[in-house]
């Protein structure tokens, strides 16, 4: 008899993840594809489930794929939609009706981040944990939030959505529509706009002043914050500071036990999780200083939303 | 044989009310005492159980007392405590102890503005409904917090402190030892603070020149603001749009599916909450405009908080 297996599925602003995942969590197999924010949803689950099925003949023999479960910006668990994403270009799209043009499996879709949650919570660093908010810094920043052991969805399904709260009214231009949204400071495009509003208000020396916006990537401001850029290090700082400000607000409302953090920007690790905590640490009220753990995903970069979008099948079967 | 009746206390920063609730959330008795802030916690209850004990001798023959439900700042209801609650000098108070030197019943306590969430949802603006979002407008501001239909306590009991979230970081003074905490700019407190702020920076004309702070109520705030005062008005207006831009962060991140004002301030009605939904629609991300409603307590003044902590005795039994 053939293992069961569930396709997971990670779409994110820049690239798209996907696993094939058994009922313990286990990713056989990972890969991902690039997401051309630019192109239709049709033509990324086109390419993306042309990749899956060529990948899955080395697997045909020992498995049987009985689920797809996707996680994305802005997708809607009830509606099985995915509506107006900041960072991709697609209106409201009917997932559940696109992914059954190419398989006959169930298919459940998630906000990425709540994905990210779920996976967490089974799986990875925050195993045995009820009240806890995972932050996904990539493209942008997303939130899934867990209380008494379940993600909140809130009323229509799009709770989580910490990335648009305001930091400044007056602020910077967010793909969702307004200005001053977190995630335009807080996220991998965040932090490159803060070093380009660091270079044209300061003039310390930095090796980043010879790199083009559209060149500049997280990583290379990491490498420079490392090697002891001055506005490398800034920039870090700034971010720091503004998502630790934001984090004050989530603990005074939902006071968690944890916020885990995952995502290609969260790899800087000690450059920006050491002074989140402090920053954050610094805002709290009295009641809620010291206990709020600051802690990073454990699992192998990019699956924690693929395993808990997989469990989302795993959990309806 | 008698019927049974609960005392729901709601402990403020200004007075404390109480009253005889039956099972089915009626307010058979109610009144209020000054809390007297700058006391002891043993002299408010001293006062208060001198009080009930006295008044419930017109009820004794008819009824008989089979609980005590708390509803106070800071209060921890996994705990039983009262924890340095920013408007009251009080350190922590084990209110449970207290209460058993005068009454041999079963004693509950939790955040007021959680008691507040629960008579709303029992017997208020609020059956019925899921997800949603109590603010109390009182001396302090606080919140109380449904999802899927539970109070949202957190992990260590203290979630809900939407009051103490920052509005600027180096703003006004809080009682909790911070400062631009969202309660010293909207609260009964809060819009005084404000009015003084306008008087010092505009020459506009406003009878409220006359009146010095320790005479100044929210109450002639609101007159002078409905016979057109500019200072009373732009008040009005200020404490609105910080609130509704701190209830679109957390629309944005809990997704509720309303709003509902209670206390002092709340009265207020028009000159407040219209323009609080308004100023939170002009914040809200796209997907979350419109479908959040603010809605004003149904419940008599004063009483969501005293039906709400009586309810959580009569979940217990």
């Amino acid at each position: 008899m053939k293992e069961k297996i569930v396709v997971g599925v990670d779409i994110g602003g820049t690239n798209t993840g996907f696993g094939f995942v058994d009922k313990k969590g286990k990713c056989i197999h990972y890969e991902s594809i690039p997401t051309l924010a630019e192109q239709s949803a049709e033509h990324l689950f086109e390419r993306l489930f042309d990749k899956i099925n060529s990948l899955f003949n080395i697997y045909k023999n020992d498995y049987e794929i009985i689920g797809i479960g996707i996680g994305a910006p802005n997708a809607n668990y009830h509606k099985g939609t995915i509506e107006n994403p900041p960072n991709l270009k697609w209106g409201i799209v009917n997932v559940i009706k696109i992914v059954a043009k190419y398989f006959s499996v169930p298919c459940v879709i998630t906000n990425d981040a709540n994905a990210a949650a779920i996976g967490e919570m089974l799986f990875g660093t925050a195993r045995g944990m009820k009240n806890f908010i995972v932050i996904t810094l990539g493209t942008g920043l997303g939130s899934g939030i867990v209380v008494d052991g379940k993600i909140v969805y809130g009323n229509d399904g799009f709770a989580g959505e910490l990335g648009h709260t305001i930091v400044d009214p007056n602020g910077r231009v967010c793909g969702c529509g307004n200005t001053g949204c977190l995630e335009t400071y807080v996220s991998a495009t965040g932090i490159k706009r803060t070093v380009f509003e660091l270079i044209a208000c300061k003039n310390s020396e930095s090796k980043l002043r010879s790199i083009s916006f559209d060149n500049l990537t997280s990583q290379i401001i990491a490498n420079a914050a490392e090697h002891g850029d001055i506005i490398a290090l800034e920039a870090f700082d700034y971010t720091a500071k503004i998502l630790g400000m934001k984090l004050s607000d989530v603990v005074a409302v939902l006071s968690p036990e944890s916020i885990v953090f995952a995502g290609g920007l969260a790899n800087a690790g000690s450059l920006l999780l050491a002074p989140i905590k402090n920053y954050m640490e610094k805002y709290l009220p009295q009641m809620f200083k010291n206990k709020v753990h600051i802690l990073n995903s454990s699992l192998p970069n990019g699956q924690s939303p693929i395993l808990g979008a997989a469990a989302l099948i795993w959990n309806e079967l």
